[in-house]
């Protein structure tokens, strides 16, 4: 037996056993959180409220419906406080017609296609738009066939990666022929463009999201194209180069409109000016229903407060849940609830968010100094009875980032296999959310919130 | 800078570079493994032709279909052997009729019940059987009511538990009353048993499954009925307690007949007597179409093979895919296996069993020495590339049990919180597997396998 230990196993030998003691101290408070959160399943419960008022995009009647709702379902929950805070958003409306055709071709004349006009486009003129089309799947390729380009409908067809583990990261490298892609297409005088879907599924449902314009360059209609129709198109002008397609869509952009954040908190008992925020964005995109994207975790992070009233724990620290309004199309819900704490300044020692799916837990990101990420690792065993399996650096989400003097952010990490495949479209239903893989998210992030409410940082 | 360390620390620093030595050494293999796998998704696609033969209960026309569609496959595959090995299995034919329909009652006459008969039960006479109902929770509750059950139809009503995080462990503690429920019936004179669902899922399919007799005590009739019509029919008898219905079920055992495992190997290149097998169960229950108990999860280990191939890897040690029959009324194929092993003296290295659903991957159980043990946690950071989080020392599986020679025995362990949803019902369908999923379990074993071949053990 050694009794004199070089630092380092010093080091390992007290990190065993502070996971040890948190362990202890907390594995019965644990289990109860997570057992009453799989075994009542009220968020999920709530998930199917929501979802029955509809999808949420910013500035719609839905939106405000819904931001009531939840108004009305933390006051019911007793929460000490809840109130709303006002915030301008952008108002787009899709309108009702939304429609490709192929308009000249021998053999294809008369078939459709599936589009989704991309949240920010402008509409085409009453009778649409009609071009020859040009397929590419990259910028450098637009940018070689330059002029050639005049005059045509540019389709962006560079497939979601599926080879890629990471979804996100595969996501990451197709949005941008969504997000810049009308841009580009402009730039070399095309009159309209339309995207294949950025989605892990074959099959024929078109994923909407932001889309931006660059003030210098004209305005084009741009449109998602469901990936079996891309793949059809693509075939389509191989044999026949001179098809045409009419596109034709009548969404609006209108001038900004007054929304709310939604919030709702418990005091802490013993330091009540601590803030724990927790929360995500309540607004979605208006196909669907945003249950994944980011009703259910929307959700997930009020029950937090209310697991804990359930089960009777009075939190040292004040936990805050903030319904961001905006993140899909403007982030304006979170800047101004950034600007608020900082005016007001508010003493945030945590925040979590939750915007990647209601799926089966697997992680947290930090970003925090890497004594404290650290010190949360030592939380590890704790949080693994709720099937947390890692705590890493990492991204913690655009919304909670706008708060600049916590001590750390957390990204909650589910499950992302199936998160693409359901993102900005009508695959994003109430069904499409497993009740036990929701719970059980819940049950770790309350874990969490009432560990970091207990220790602090 | 401490030079001379203690042992304790040496085995830490030891153990960590042989960590960097393995994930160096297989780093871009995975990657390979893990790319086409995830982005070729043909294990989904022989998923799909598979669901279209049906279900594959073990000595019916289908299992035959399956045993030589898979026989073929192999062979198309080009594997090195390919092979039927005979075995005897259990025939049980469910019939065209099951029913259940209250048959007596001021409020519900009429009312139909959802039920499947279990597995190995016998039919009620012609015209059905017709008795009151008494509701027990527990084996112990019918011994107190005792000589009241006679000339009764017991009700197995406790529920699946949906506070507990693992499935497989809130399954355990229903299942009783499915296996064993029909001896402890009859025992205090029961005509007939009905249990509630073992799932967690609220819907009206009913989850049939293997039961058993005693010999000693007269076989009654037994059936699964829905969640649904569980809560309904015991809300109704505590209403009426004098409620009667009427279960007429057809279902017949037969002697046994002649099945066979299904086995194709590719051969190593060094230690070509060295096995590691790989499998999983090719029988399936009669509903739904066995995706994923265990349709999927036998394809998953095909592909291994097959991935390897594609990947132009030769293995230095044989592997050998064994799709097992009859694991789920009897384990006929696995014993089977197990005594030509023995028989003939097959070394095998390793053995790794996939019977958990496809489902996003988790972990690996292991059951091995802890020298093993430790040595397999070193190539975790490799596995991880695939989403493995953990290995651990913990039971394979019921097959790869039965053979007794192998160093170690692993279990493939998917996320469990969808899995008793589906378990042995028509839930249990090709749509309920995600490609994504199912494929990236395929990597993680693959890597697992040819890091078993290349390494040793």
């Amino acid at each position: 037996m050694i009794l004199i230990l070089p630092i380092s196993s010093y080091s390992i030998l007290s990190a065993q056993s502070t996971k040890q003691k948190v362990f202890e101290k907390y594995k019965k408070v644990a289990d109860s959180i997570i057992s009453r959160s799989l075994s009542e399943q009220k968020g999920y419960e709530w998930l199917k409220e929501l979802c029955e008022i509809g999808p949420r995009l910013s500035g719609s009647e839905n939106s405000f419906k819904a931001v009531h709702w939840a108004k009305n379902k933390m006051e019911e929950l007793g929460f000490d406080s809840v109130w709303l805070q006002p915030v301008m958003v952008p108002k787009w409306v899709r309108n009702n017609i939304e429609t490709a055709i192929v308009s000249y071709s021998k053999k294809y004349k008369g078939r459709k296609l599936n589009i989704a006009s991309f949240g920010g486009s402008i509409a085409t003129p009453p009778n649409g738009k009609t071009a020859e089309i040009v397929e590419v799947k990259s910028f450098d390729q637009l940018k070689i066939l330059g002029e050639k380009i005049k005059g045509k409908i540019v389709f962006f067809n560079r497939a979601f990666d599926n080879s890629l583990v990471n979804t996100f990261e595969a996501y990451g490298k197709a949005v941008d022929q969504r997000t810049q892609g009308a841009i580009e297409a402009a730039r070399y005088g095309a009159v309209a463009s339309i995207v294949r879907s950025v989605t892990s599924r074959k099959d024929n449902v078109p994923h909407t999201g932001v889309m931006y314009y660059d003030s210098l360059i004209t305005k084009i209609p741009h449109a998602a194209i469901g990936t079996l129709d891309a793949d059809f198109l693509s075939r389509a002008i191989s044999e026949e180069p001179s098809l045409k397609i009419t596109i034709e869509m009548n969404c609006q952009n209108y001038s900004d409109v007054n929304s709310f954040n939604v919030i709702g908190e418990i005091r802490g008992n013993e330091f009540p000016n601590e803030i724990i925020v927790v929360g995500g964005h309540f607004d979605s995109w208006d196909k669907g229903c945003g249950a994944h994207d980011d009703g259910a975790p929307c959700l997930q992070t009020m029950e937090i407060l209310d697991l804990l009233n359930r089960l009777g724990l009075k939190p040292k620290r004040t936990i805050r849940c903030v319904l961001f309004i905006n993140e899909e199309n403007g982030l304006r819900g979170a800047l101004e609830y950034g600007k608020y704490a900082d005016t007001v300044k508010v003493k945030h020692l945590a925040a979590i968010e939750a915007d990647r799916g209601a799926f089966t837990p697997r992680g947290f990101n930090i970003t925090s100094d890497s004594t404290t990420v650290k010190k949360l690792q030592d939380w590890l065993p704790i949080l693994n009875k709720a099937h947390i399996d890692w705590i890493r650096p990492g991204g913690s989400g655009g919304d909670i980032a706008q708060i600049k003097n916590a001590k750390a952010w957390f990204g909650f990490v589910p499950d992302d296999q199936r998160y693409m495949d359901l993102h900005h479209s009508d695959n994003d239903t109430f069904e499409s959310v497993h009740p036990r893989e929701m719970q059980l998210g819940t049950a770790a992030m309350a874990i969490l919130t009432y560990l970091l409410s207990e220790e602090g940082l």
